[in-house]
């Protein structure tokens, strides 16, 4: 994307913070209080740079990152953070090509990443029941050029998935141990499972779900992000900080241990090993 | 991958947690102290399954995550942990069919996760000073099938670089600062910058560096990774955790300010905006 | 403590790190592998300085700070680290002069600490079940000279606390929600309220207790410390650092808000208010 | 503190959560917009307990945490946070009875918690240059019945400090290398120094003159609260915290090395020996 051309995404940042996420269309031109900037004027040019409004107001123009996309997104909902999508992305092994289901889509924050990062030989499908936030999700998408690569279905994820032999499967909903059985129909032997909760009672509960399902490496984790300030001679963090997102649960579908088919009641694992713990100092 | 082929990658996994990255050959076998595993025996058959050697030990086999494959690499030289750069990806907007230029290589982790987002369409450019390094990289490349898409050079990057308009370019190398020309030679106008450096002299030096590059939306900020037990009925955060991987740096290469050449003792910009910061209080 | 004087405590400290906790006496003599150092040589003379053991080997020798009697503590259990034991002080209003349950004494930890703050004018009382624990505990505290404020009582506290009208108390015990009825008998109206637990399914139980028993002001956190290494022109933080200790507890025992005695059942308080969240986004 | 006396402060709370420190006076009264709170329904009475206005309207009185002193403080600075506070008095070593230094005074806030650990038997020496800070610290510390315990001193430190022998030392200003010398002569020797600063830049800054001052066992580490929603069926962090208060720095005065009086040029101390460091790991 040296040069912009129809049908980008570009973001304009005004002088005073404000952004704009605009797609470009030939006829299109985005309106501000501070003035009006022609699509026609970014069209063909190079990113990165100062245009003026005809009112004679700065704009810079610049091509957003995928943190950008997310962050800018039309949202109905609580969006996951890029800190937790990049670590997400990296856990569930998502690549060029990969396959990867997710329920449900809120307003598509998660599905442009996956989007952008399984290509236009991968596939995303993404489970929402919520009419509204599909809608949302869409338009979204759509925006930003994913939909090729993308199926939204609107769906309640408790009938089961449409796809098997997914490569990875994420679950942003309320109750994630309540579709296990739907994820494992949908993971390829050995697939990825991620899903992110708010609670520490949620997370007790998924993983309870996890051991009954036979899901193997188990992890929970969770990240902050500490931001500085940027001034060379008095470095030194931000005042304050995202202290909670959610907390991150991977696992792996694995053969049942037992040769039959896995549900509720099969017990608890103890083979395959878990992954080595870095202590083991007892309560 | 759902059943595993010739060439694939696949993690062998003990009982007692050794890991054994292997990528499968025809006549390929795992060695191991407790009994073989012929190649043989994988190919064609789905993963995330038990195998047993021939002394009938079982031994867990999966496809590898990112993360895996950065944690399992084969390196020299400290490597960049896996949330490191999945943040990273997100920030520099790396995406299948991205072209990006990185320096060093080192034992190539962070090479992998990119040539593995960005796909056959995409392109790494990825350069190395130390001969012995650059092997090691070019190694753990190949047995993973991702030389297609990167381009390993062997050489100091005072000498700039190759590429010009390329979309993203990481810098993980002890003087960062000093390269700063020859990374604004090689992106494209508007391109992503990233870099990592472990000490806070290295980040003010930075900072100076890229304000009088003319680079703009500066960041500086840290991840921390915390994983729990994952015992429901107990859940507790590990006891111990890594405190400190380094300190990311991000910023956009923008148009001159001043419509010319922008090179040492341009001086500070003061305008694109700076990114909102979220706080004002001061010392 | 200008001059070193009998009965004081000292902390050697050996060229290779060996630290050795001694309490003076005038016949006294610290024996190491290096060679011996007649508490004599150290009476009466100032610390922070540097002696030489009978072979000539240099020791530091130093008045230990709080944080140095508490790790330095001869254990039999987990202790309470040093940051959660100044923040419990600082939550509990402990100061010289106050009157200080605690359960159970552990090793001594906190013990120790309230002891130096609460001062000759104050009393600590300290139960344990475990007579051994209880032995040790003893030991430690005399070696540093703080029996005589601290009352130590072998008892499970199930039976209650002798103690009424405390201003604070402090439960490391592995139910603390099994004692709130003994707690709020014990502590006078308004008292301050802590505890200790390392799992969240702890806290959630004790979050469930102190409501049913009508404690006000309820809060949960944990600290952490990070450590960087002092190198002044290469500032960084250390690797590894300690990533759970134990989440930390505080409330206040109020008024019943329905004037009658508060047991189970009495159910949720409303009033009074919680102290002012930081926040309200919703899960 | 079990009934209230004339002269005791306590902390007034509002069901909208306003709080109100008030000491109490035989003819006082608390005035808020919820109606008048004559101080003699408190004197004689337990608090903990609901009173109320000549309105009807309720308030929650109580005995106040040192937390709560520290943060209700009238304040015209910028304050060091109970965190810092709490960890600095076990780092200090501070107890009943002990003599400490502090500069800057600011509004008093660590003078406070200072004065309260260390009894009518101790002494806190507090040092301001700025007349207003002073005087709003002397009325804070007098409110709460604490100046018989601290000296205030409108001093600026370059001039040094009237103390000698003092068990610890406080910096709490903009550059605290520019006083070591002065921190030398007033600490006993092997006293125990400490500093707060915000900055990376300044931290560097005071690593070089503690070693140019022959300091030992020096230490910086900053420390982080996380605060949790106290749902116990939901638990989880709060959204936000505090990212940054400021880094905490630590060392002991130790004898110089060579014998003789230590000033700028004396050089690194290669012994005594380095408190241990958990990690060898290297850039």
């Amino acid at each position: 994307m040296s040069q912009a051309r129809e049908g980008d995404v570009v973001l304009f940042i005004s002088k005073d913070r404000k952004r704009y996420l605009v797609r470009l269309t030939q006829d299109g031109a985005l309106h501000t209080k501070h003035g009006v900037i022609p699509h026609a004027d970014i069209i063909g040019q190079p990113l990165g740079r100062k245009v003026l409004t005809h009112l004679g107001v700065p704009f810079l123009v610049l091509e957003p990152s995928t943190e950008d996309l997310v962050l800018e997104l039309k949202r109905a909902t609580q969006i996951m953070f890029p800190k937790d999508i990049g670590y997400t992305l990296m856990k569930l092994g998502v690549q060029s090509g990969s396959r990867v289901v997710e329920a449900g889509t809120g307003s598509g924050g998660l599905t442009l990443a996956l989007a952008r990062v399984v290509g236009p030989q991968g596939r995303v499908y993404s489970y929402e029941s919520n009419p509204q936030a599909l809608a949302l999700a869409r338009k979204n998408l759509e925006s930003l050029g994913l939909l090729d690569r993308v199926e939204l279905k609107e769906r309640d994820i408790a009938a089961g998935f449409d796809e098997t032999d997914v490569d990875a499967l994420f679950l942003d909903v309320r109750h994630p141990w309540e579709y296990l059985a739907q994820a494992r129909a949908a993971l390829k032997q050995g697939g990825f499972f991620g899903a992110i909760v708010p609670t520490t009672n949620q997370v007790s509960q998924l993983l309870e779900g996890l051991a009954e399902f036979a899901f193997a490496y188990v992890q929970v984790e969770e990240l902050f992000v500490r931001d500085y300030k940027t001034v060379p001679g008095r470095l030194r963090p931000m005042d304050r900080m995202v202290a909670h997102t959610g907390y991150l649960i991977f696992a792996r579908k694995v053969e049942s241990p037992f040769g039959q088919i896995v549900g509720h009641g099969a017990g608890k694992i103890v083979w395959p090993p878990e992954p080595e713990t870095p202590d083991s100092e007892e309560e």
